[in-house]
Formats: structure tokens, C-alpha cells, sequence
């Protein structure tokens, strides 16, 4: 689920020089946000899933969005030979009457789903309790929870009691300090792996590509697992093996939402899964 | 009429930086193209006008375009305290169908029309002759015809036989170096003004500001005389006086397509219109 999807737009030149005119070689184009990102790559393992959240969206994703008014942002990467420099777009106007609306249709959702996935930045003028109000929702519907976020939003929506939280290092410091008894805490913290309930589970060696999206392939693992059961003992342990797979796996991919399958399938029996001593 | 339109993107930022991501401050989005400015002052001057051309467009313009799969070209201007920086997309892909699709159109348009503009780049697949059909398919609907464009397309368009071509000073390289009888040349050389026909116009003072779309305001000028007969003598220089006029007022505006009307008001009687010696 998706409060603030992004067009994710590219585009490559021979060479970015500030206050020049440049004729873009390549443009690519692709729906963004980490919640697509970690829909997408369920979809691509072959599971089932619905992509859901606030705008009009056009995607080859399963997709039942709640459209709003205002456009989707825009994100522009402009990559030359040295580096990608990055433009990003303020997040839409949504009106009360549109986030109603969205709750409501995130309650129908969640009556079919197993675990539902809430990722990502919230639009400005959304509450900031936002994911705390889905979660509760989601929750009475009978659908398990895993939240991804960070700042304000994450404070707010742990509060309400996510099966699962995965923050990565930096935003550990958004989380409160107490907890709720229900929630698994899941920390990722890059090429060292990913921690939760006395586990670690990282690599065998130190994946080179592109991180952005690894997180997002965590994420997806962690949902699968859960949406088959509680993780707790071995089942995390196990959850933590596929999630740490997966994200190797899409470190080795130049696009966000993607994994490698063939790396996937060589790194699941070789990721090292310890207890922390 | 604008075969290659585009979304004008601008991106305020505070600094640009390469290999920095940037929160854009204020995004705007208009509507852009050569053929749509002038139609755009020809809008705001209240003068009976209809924009076509090859593309999806919304805008809050009388227009008429003849839609075409790929999605429309964007430019984005990134904008800081010191310069600004563009990226243009290049122009999209037009299969045959769509441009045969489109030259009906256009014929349908060209029966109610006085005079037709025809301006701007041509995308990539469009045959680079595209102004010379079109040129064609307007006189014989009895329309007049402005041509305003660069390069190949200028050449071939010209050899058709425009009513009135208006290279810029930079352009006249791409001119053929016989003109057909019937064509009238007006060359625009920025603060110097407006030639044809043995005529200069030009305005009383040097006016400070943004120069993009000056040309375009001195094409609907020209455009809008022309729609009530032809250009010969004390007509030609009664519409160059015009078209300087409306150019000035465009400068002093910071968006193309735009004029101040006050300004207008102010320099039509003071442009001087002289012959030249």
C-alpha cells in the first residue's frame, strides 16, 4: 500500500552542466514508491497481490488504486557518466474527502488480503497518524500488518501495533521507546543484514549494484512469510533467510521492484543465519 | 498549429547540485510549443483561435489536436538563484496511420480558417517534408499559411510556398536561395526588430526581460493581420508595427505566450517603422 507513489523518471545525458540546455538521450519511465516496489517484487515471484494507495496510476501491476485529484509526483534522476542527480517532486494536495474515501476502500481490500504492507512517505496534507488508522483497520478486517516508514509517520503508526516494523538503521531513532507486545521489530542494516527476535541473517558476500530498493525486497520477503503464519522461532529465522535472499538479489538489479531470480535461488541456502551471542 | 508539443516543466530549487537529490520548492506546468504560444496570444488578444496539432494536450485553450499513442514530450527547467538548467525529451514517435490520420484532420480544420500557423520542431518519425504537406493541404482549403520553424524543415516547408516564412537571424542559413513568388520573408534579428519588404519596425527603447516566446508573439501579430487580407506596402508595415509591438510585450513577460497588454497598448504607436535605406 502506497500513500505516495511517484513516477520515477530518468533520464540519461552525456553530461549534466548546470545552467546548459540538455537534449535527454534515454527516458524511462516507471511507477515508484516502496510500496509498488515490494508489490512488484511479489508479483515477479509469482505471488499474489494487489497494489493499492492514493492517485491514478497506470502499471502492468495488479492495481486497485483510489484515484485523487492532484497528479502523481514526479521523481527525475538525470544520469550522466559520474553521478545521478536527483529532482524530487513535493507529494499531493489530498482532501479530507479523498482520504475518507481511501479508507474506505482500504477496509474493502483488507477483508481479502493476509497481510497488507503499508510503505513509504504519507502526502503532506494526509494525517501523519494515517498508517495508525489503517493498521487498526486493516487489523479488525483479519489481515496481518507489516509497516514501513520512517520519521513522524513510523512513530505514529507503531503506536497502533504492526504485526511487523522494518526500519533500517537511521531510522531507528524514530521508533518510541515502548514497543507494543504484538510487534516484531525487523532492522535491516545494509550489507550486515537484517536483525529480529535474536537473529541475524546476512550474505555470504557483499552483493555489488544498486541498494536503492533492497529494503523494499526485505519487506517483500518478510510479507510472504507471513502471510502463511505467525514468525516466530524458526519460522523468523527462516523469514529473515528469504528476506535477506531477496534483497541480495535486488541489490544485483539496476531498477527498484526487481530481483534477480537466478542469484535469489543460488544466495536462499547460503545466507548465514545466526543467533546474535 | 504545433506537431511536437510539449509539457513545460519548471522545478524551483534552491541550489542546484550534481549528484545531489533536490526537494523541488514550486513545480509548475504548462502547456508549450511553439505553435501553442502563438495561439496562446492569440487567445489573450481575444481573437477567434483554434490550436492543433499531433498529441494528447489538456489546456485551457480552444484546441483540437489529433491524439497519438506515445505520450507527450516533456522539457524541465530546473531553476536556482544563479541559472536555469533544461532537459528536453525528444520528440515522440508517430507512426504512419497517425500522421495520415492527422493530415485529414488538419485538411477538416483548414476549411474554416483564415490563415494557419504552422511552427516548431517536427518529431523524429514525422517526414521531414511535413510543412510543405501541410502548406499544400491549407492553400487548396483557401487558408493563408505562416511558417515558423528551423533547420530541414524549414527548407523543404518553404519550397512550398508559405504565404510568410519568419526566420530569426540565426535561421536564414537554413532558408533555400530561391524563395518561391508568392512568399513573403519576415526576419527577426531580437532588439533590432522586424524586417520585410523593404521595412524595419522596431520598438523605442530596449525592453528588459525573458526573450523565449518573442517570436512567437511577433508570428500572431503577423498571423492576425494577415487574416484580413493580404500584406503589401503600408499593410506589410502596419502589421511588422504590430507584430514588434506584441514581440516587446512578450519579452516583458516572464512566460512564454504571455503579453502585457499595457505595454502593448503603450508601444504600438511609439515601434518605428522606417524603410530601409
Amino acid at each position: 500500500m502506497t500513500l505516495n507513489p511517484a513516477w520515477d523518471i530518468t533520464y540519461t545525458v552525456a553530461a549534466l552542466t548546470p545552467g546548459a540546455t540538455h537534449r535527454v538521450d534515454q527516458v524511462t519511465q516507471r511507477l515508484g514508491g516502496k510500496g509498488v516496489n515490494v508489490a512488484s517484487v511479489l508479483h515477479q515471484l509469482g505471488e499474489s497481490v494487489l497494489a493499492t494507495g492514493l492517485g491514478r496510476v497506470e502499471s502492468d501491476l495488479p492495481t486497485d488504486f483510489s484515484p485523487i485529484a492532484a497528479s502523481l509526483r514526479r521523481t527525475v534522476a538525470v544520469v550522466d557518466g559520474r553521478a545521478a542527480t536527483g529532482f524530487w517532486e513535493p507529494g499531493p494536495a489530498v482532501s479530507a474527502a479523498e482520504w475518507a474515501r481511501f479508507r474506505r476502500h482500504f477496509a474493502r481490500l483488507s477483508r481479502s488480503a493476509a497481510v497488507v504492507v503499508l510503505a513509504g512517505s504519507i502526502p503532506p496534507a494526509v494525517p501523519v497518524d494515517a498508517y495508525a488508522q489503517l493498521i487498526a483497520i486493516a487489523h479488525q478486517r483479519g489481515a496481518a500488518t507489516v509497516l514501513d516508514t520512517s520519521g513522524p509517520a513510523l512513530a505514529a503508526g507503531v503506536a497502533a501495533g504492526p504485526t511487523m516494523v522494518k526500519p533500517n538503521a537511521a531510522e531507528l531513532v524514530d521508533l518510541p521507546s515502548a514497543i507494543p507486545a504484538g510487534t516484531t521489530v525487523v532492522t535491516s542494516h545494509g550489507v550486515d543484514g537484517l536483525r529480529a527476535g535474536g537473529w541475524v541473517a546476512r550474505p555470504p558476500w557483499d552483493i555489488a549494484g544498486n541498494p536503492t530498493g533492497a529494503g523494499d525486497a526485505a519487506v517483500a520477503g518478510l510479507a510472504r512469510c507471513l502471510s502463511v503464519g505467525e514468525l516466530r522461532g524458526e519460522r523468523l529465522a527462516a523469514a529473515l533467510r528469504d528476506a535477506a535472499a531477496l534483497s541480495a538479489a535486488a541489490v544485483a538489479t539496476p531498477v527498484a521492484g526487481r530481483i534477480d531470480p537466478a542469484l535469489y535461488a543460488e544466495l536462499l541456502p547460503l545466507i548465514i543465519v545466526a543467533e546474535i551471542g
